[in-house]
């Protein structure tokens, strides 16, 4: 299709064997040009299939085409969950790049009125997952107990399943992942023979490099027992269980005196309500020359999760918009030093990772089903898409007590060689 | 006095004049404990001038002394206020280092309970004055017209007004305040031939840095009449009258589009209440590759400004906590890029300006009186203190439009040579 014989919103009849006697079939067009307009109006064509379909007046991006009238109600009925079920399990099918067309929605959908509105509604009847001690457990072991050999096959050879950091684009993903690991322990401006605690720990890839790199001795917290379990073994593999303690426990449950607090990738299943205790768990156990870093997952501004990633993905997940993460700092004095946003530096890890994931997916198969690869794959790509759009931020908070003036002069040492 | 022979709260009865018949001597030692008491018992001797003294336990950082007990007697209804007053009309006085001095007590009235309270108390009775179009135009005009050869005895050759950048701690004032136009001017990645937007130019050498090292045209608002005046004439003198143009009027009349938005030093006086109209001001200048910066004093959390510094100095100020500053970017759907926090930039700079200001100080009591002279005084090492103890921060926030992609990949740039 090109631009020339394309008109904005028309509907072009054709033979319709998805029709029912009795049944118009300009309601399929109308059905069409309405899902269109929900999402407002993206270069994309939308059909039924062997059916009705809309064009656009641009070249469309990608052709999404319903396998019956009926998936295409249900979609309409609740969209931000069931686009994603219904790519799921097949009964949408997509033609053209996958993360295109998902950055093509989220910019037309940020413009447009309607969506929004709509979004609004399904937000005010929007229940999330608790991050209460036990539902923090479920909500973690829903995602990250999926099984270790599934993420060491797109993750990389780090296992760092967070946003990395790219010193030039061209840098590899491993690469990334460690200059990542460097940037968060010269911010935190780590000293041989200190002490660190780690909230949220993932398959302790960072507090391995800390100790090995910087010197330091580590206890890391974490619900997930896949993950513990991963890092255990690994520390004692790489002979450096001395140095680093994974606990399996709720970073509600951090106690004792540590020089340093870090939080890479945590922070968005805390759950705002609990921000104040995070902060104050961090104050307490920092001296007074303490400081610590957060990394997340944020927003421009307050707004829940992508529901269908919500609900299938990251149960209890939030990002959090600056105004929020503030109510971490502010009840307990602690002084936010620099926030960094890295938001493309996650679309391109996440780019990474997709690619991975793809050469992979043959193995992704056959660990689970192809349901469960399309899923993955939806999730991948529109995380890029959240971030490479904006949707998403990535913010690196890092901070220190009020009273801690043995804070960096400059952030020149960021950058020395 | 040295430490063995202090005592913690003691009294030391001497003659004492001031005594009223009937009345018990024992009185004004209870006042002189209150007094430290309120202020979270820091190591500072307080007496009645000829009559009672309160010591300490360690050797004093300073001696405060009240001309009388009236004096005191009334520190003790309003001390936020009435302390600064006191030390203005000499009925208080101070033996010791002033800056010193100040530090001591922000530093135990923050972790004392009693001041936070009675803080609260007094913050419930505040009402501070309003930045409407006209309120602004009052509030500046108490501030910034008081007379250009007053500022330029202790601002340095830059007439900057606002925190300077220092490279290293040696570097003087002047230096440094070029270093922070550079600085701001990097974060913005400014391009020859492009156009910048400034609300609230003090005298005018952002934009005359701008438009002569970085090549772009420049419109700068600032309702203060005498700095506005200043600007132009340096302009027409430099020879870049036609690339900058200086307008005296609010930021809320700004309109056209640019391609920055750059305020430095003014936010302190928009009010919160404004904070989201100045969002979308900054919103609507800018292009879809737009961005900007605000460079402001700030708070770890929200507290209202010294009271005496607001009546007296500043009225209608106010340093936000970044929760508040999130009001400007959050509504319009700006994205945080980078906030740096320059406090300690902030306390050498006001070193730097106290000097100028005491080497000065003959010639600005010829300019005004004594009590000027120890009101400025008191302002310049208050604020010293206030950023040295961490109850005041500085922070430069660099945003841009939601889906602007052509931001910096790292920070590198701002520290490469």
């Amino acid at each position: 299709m090109n631009a020339s014989n394309a008109s904005l919103g028309s509907a072009s009849k054709r033979d319709n064997p998805s029709t029912e006697p009795g049944e118009s079939p300009v309601r399929d067009s109308w059905l069409l040009s309405k899902v269109r307009s929900l999402l407002g109006d993206p270069p994309v064509e939308f059909s039924i299939r062997g059916g009705d379909r809309v064009r656009t007046v641009k070249a469309p991006v990608a052709r999404v085409t319903f396998a019956s009238r009926k998936s295409l109600l249900s979609i309409l009925a609740d969209p931000w969950v069931r686009f994603g079920d219904s790519y799921s399990d097949g009964t949408l099918t997509i033609e053209g790049d996958l993360v295109e067309l998902l950055e093509t929605i989220y910019r037309s959908s940020a413009m447009g009125d309607k969506p929004s509105r709509m979004r609004r509604a399904v937000d005010l009847l929007h229940r999330p997952h608790r991050n209460t001690l036990a539902g923090s457990r479920d909500n973690i072991h829903h995602h990250y107990d999926i099984g270790n050999p599934f993420y060491s096959l797109w993750l990389g050879s780090t296992m760092a399943y967070t946003c990395a950091y790219y010193p030039t684009p061209a840098a590899t993903l491993d690469e990334a992942q460690t200059a990542k690991m460097d940037h968060v322990c010269r911010k935190l401006r780590l000293r041989s023979g200190e002490s660190v605690v780690e909230a949220g720990c993932g398959w302790g890839t960072l507090a391995l490099h800390m100790a090995r790199h910087y010197g330091v001795r580590v206890r890391a917290f974490n619900i997930s027992h896949e993950q513990v379990a991963y890092a255990r073994e690994r520390a004692a593999r790489e002979g450096l269980a001395g140095k680093v303690e994974y606990v399996e426990d709720d970073y509600r449950s951090i106690s004792g005196h540590y020089d340093a607090f870090v939080s890479v990738g945590m922070l968005e299943h805390v759950g705002v309500r609990n921000y104040p205790t995070l902060g104050r768990i961090a104050r307490a156990c920092l001296g007074s020359n303490g400081r610590g870093l957060i990394h997340s997952i944020g927003r421009n501004h307050p707004a829940r999760l992508q529901p269908w990633i919500e609900k299938r993905i990251f149960p209890g997940a939030y990002p959090p918009a600056l105004s929020e993460m503030s109510q971490i700092f502010e009840p307990s004095d602690l002084s936010v030093l620099d926030i960094e946003n890295l938001r493309l530096h996650y679309a391109q890890t996440l780019r990474h990772w997709l690619a991975l994931y793809e050469a992979a997916a043959d193995r992704v198969r056959a660990m689970f089903d192809e349901k469960f690869v399309r899923m993955w794959r939806l999730y991948l790509a529109g995380s890029v898409a959240g971030f490479s759009t904006g949707t998403l931020q990535l913010f690196q908070v890092v901070f220190a007590t009020a009273e801690n003036n043995d804070v960096p002069w400059t952030r020149a040492h960021l950058y020395g060689s």
